[in-house]
């Protein structure tokens, strides 16, 4: 770690990990010591350390050669990429969602997902594909109208959606992230504040959720808006929940505005929630505008309609638009969700632990969750986190006073039962 | 291609690579067509195809481990993590440049490049490491003081540092990658535009480069800039030149001013131009403060001084923080250029390229360069480049009517040759 220091700043690290040592939900430290991972590399490890898929993949000659040749899938990508296309994204494609924009991480996939929206909105306003010379030699000087100053992206307080600069004005999870940092004047709605359990606050919910959609409205009202983006759990924001109805509503309003409406599944996608996409639980009459997502699914990108792609090539893009070797492996992630019924054991232990987790000790508060997305209050829950970590279960906080679970998706009830028993002689000691 | 372009927009495509059949500096097409690659990915193969060490590594089990086991490195580094960035970046690090960050891609690193020089003017400002609560607050709306109004990048004109909305706000070489995108309002100063070849009009070019100077100074006497971002050399607006003198004196207005300076080598980095880094050519009294990288090193991310890291851990952040995978590549990389004497290679075959290309034809004109980083102006320049294809060339263009040669560090004269003789048909058909 001190040698790593002179180069990097190590300030953040739980620990130095022994990955060739670690294996299914067990990470080991580079002293040795086992694990339980309940943190999963920050929500992004799919299947667990060392998993035969991925290992067995590493030897076959089209992964290889993606490796050893890094593909600018822009101008050349390999002849194998439009099956990566079709068994990593497309067949898992939220419904009616026929197109795919791949990037290199969560947060340019929001940059890119926002870029769509402008473009659209621009386009709808402008009624047609033809830019003004105003607009192009204005855009050139970062000015209007070409750069619109009067346009923006509507996120909720406590959301995260990445740290680069346009997506930093869409965070606000916590100020040490943006403070110092120029950002976008967009504006920024309540998000509903809810009770726990969601059940039996069920009154007082609807209140809130309703008085957050009226502030949607007025905002959106005001028409400086090209798109919202939302996460299905606020996750870095101390995994703040919202009923299905308030997130079809939500779609309603962006209907209603014409804004997109822009699901970001970077954390909860993938099957954490017990369905691919957590958006599938709203049962929404229509898919949203644009998904995009990244961790779990080792590649990054996002879902949008034929309709929302580019007027001109050139809009979106970049060198790499993806990594074909990440994409090969996303492939792997859905064949083995799908064989091995990853998202019933994801359901199934998720509702257990949902249930258990409360009886551990009266300290556990607001125990919620969707499938194994999970999470609770707890005073000192830094220190908690410390002493779990002695006692061999890696676990990690988001929001002020949050724990939070990221299980992988092979987690089952034994690995639960660790956990609990883990839990309960940390907090009753 | 009509399958891919269901699900992708394909407009940019050159065509569809077969990258188990290409080998060195020869890229085969899905039709089997094998061509010169003069283009590599946009600038961003190194070692050319199937290269005998990125094979051997792909079979080295620390190399499967990182693979299958995708590190958080800003919270579970992998053991070997030190080792790469000794081996692969520290060990080629700009002199007395003893941090580095990594990142997933090249606007990725100067964006974060951006995020430290704001922290750093803002800490400057301030005085002290405290922020202000009013500060905290006001960020959290994306509002001044916290999230400064007054501060920006400065950048050039026909540059390019990204399409992510940071970035995208100090690029400016095509107006069809900005308009309808919102864009911090951030100044842009003249960027020389020299006469070719630059010795025979040194009278002209010094006073050209005099006034952009006198701009430069101009706009940071406002004192509204944090940092100046410059490409050695401007690639995509068209590969603009300007003097090692030029250089010098716009570090030492940065110093001037106490604003940082920062050197984008995403795309004349690692070895391009003869020299590991492109700077290095203009022998300046001490390193920049900051060097991003991205492309031929596979790895993204950025070079600064320790004097700039931030004073709290998680204001420079992300899940990934890099890939290790890609970073045990950038090591085996510098290995390579090292033992195998890859830079005068480069200088060997830039300089005999740079001598030929003029004689070519005379249609070729402005013919210009730094080591193998070259490019002329060619009137009908697409038409030339479809043309090339055709004849078994794979090229690229950049600004107006430019071509631009972005071979591997492993060109040889032989394959010069072979540009050259294929030109010569092409252009005198």
């Amino acid at each position: 770690m001190s040698r790593l220091n002179q180069y990097q700043d190590t300030r953040s690290i739980f620990f130095v990990a022994d990955y060739a040592n670690s294996k299914g939900n067990y990470i080991t430290d580079a002293d040795g010591n086992v694990l339980l991972d309940v943190f999963a590399q920050i929500a992004s490890i799919p299947l667990g350390y060392n998993h035969p898929t991925f290992l067995e993949l590493a030897n076959q000659p089209q992964f290889q050669t993606a490796l050893a040749n890094r593909a600018a899938l822009g101008v050349n990508p390999n002849i194998d990429w439009v099956d990566s296309v079709e068994e990593a994204f497309m067949s898992v494609a939220p419904k009616d969602m026929s197109n795919v924009f791949t990037v290199m991480c969560g947060s340019c996939a929001n940059e890119n997902a926002f870029k769509t929206a402008f473009m659209y909105k621009a386009a709808k306003k402008r009624g047609h594909d033809d830019f003004s010379l105003q607009e192009l030699e204005s855009c050139m000087k970062n000015q209007a109208p070409g750069s619109p100053d009067n346009l923006g992206i509507l996120s909720f307080k406590q959301a995260f959606h990445g740290r680069l600069l346009g997506s930093l004005s869409t965070t606000a999870s916590k100020a040490i992230h943006k403070v110092d940092i120029p950002a976008f004047d967009w504006p920024k709605a309540s998000f509903p504040n809810l009770k726990y359990p969601i059940d039996q606050h069920a009154e007082y919910n609807q209140h809130v959720e309703k008085k957050a959609l009226e502030e949607v409205d007025s905002i959106l009202a005001k028409g400086k808006v090209a798109g919202v983006v939302v996460e299905p759990i606020q996750s870095e924001g101390g995994d703040n929940h919202a009923s299905p109805d308030f997130f079809r509503k939500l779609q309603s309003l962006c209907q209603k505005h014409d804004v997109l409406f822009i699901v970001d599944e970077v954390q909860t996608g993938v099957g954490a929630t017990g369905t691919f996409w957590a958006h599938e639980a709203w049962q929404l009459p229509s898919s949203p505008d644009i998904v995009t997502f990244s961790k779990k699914f080792q590649a990054a990108g996002f879902y949008l309609h034929h309709r929302l792609r580019p007027s001109q090539p050139y809009r979106l893009y970049n060198t790499w638009m993806g990594d074909p070797v990440r994409a090969m492996q996303a492939a792997r992630i859905v064949q083995e969700i799908k064989s091995k019924g990853l998202l019933e054991n994801v359901r199934e232990v998720g509702d257990y632990l949902q249930q258990e987790l409360g009886k551990v000790s009266p300290k556990v508060a607001n125990v919620r969750g969707q499938g194994a997305f999970i999470a609770f209050d707890l005073d000192g829950r830094d220190a908690f986190l410390t002493d779990m970590r002695q006692r061999g279960v890696n676990m990690g906080g988001c929001g002020e006073n949050t724990v939070r679970l990221r299980p992988m998706l092979t987690f089952q009830k034994h690995h639960a039962d660790i956990l609990l028993d883990t839990m309960r002689s940390c907090l009753n000691s």
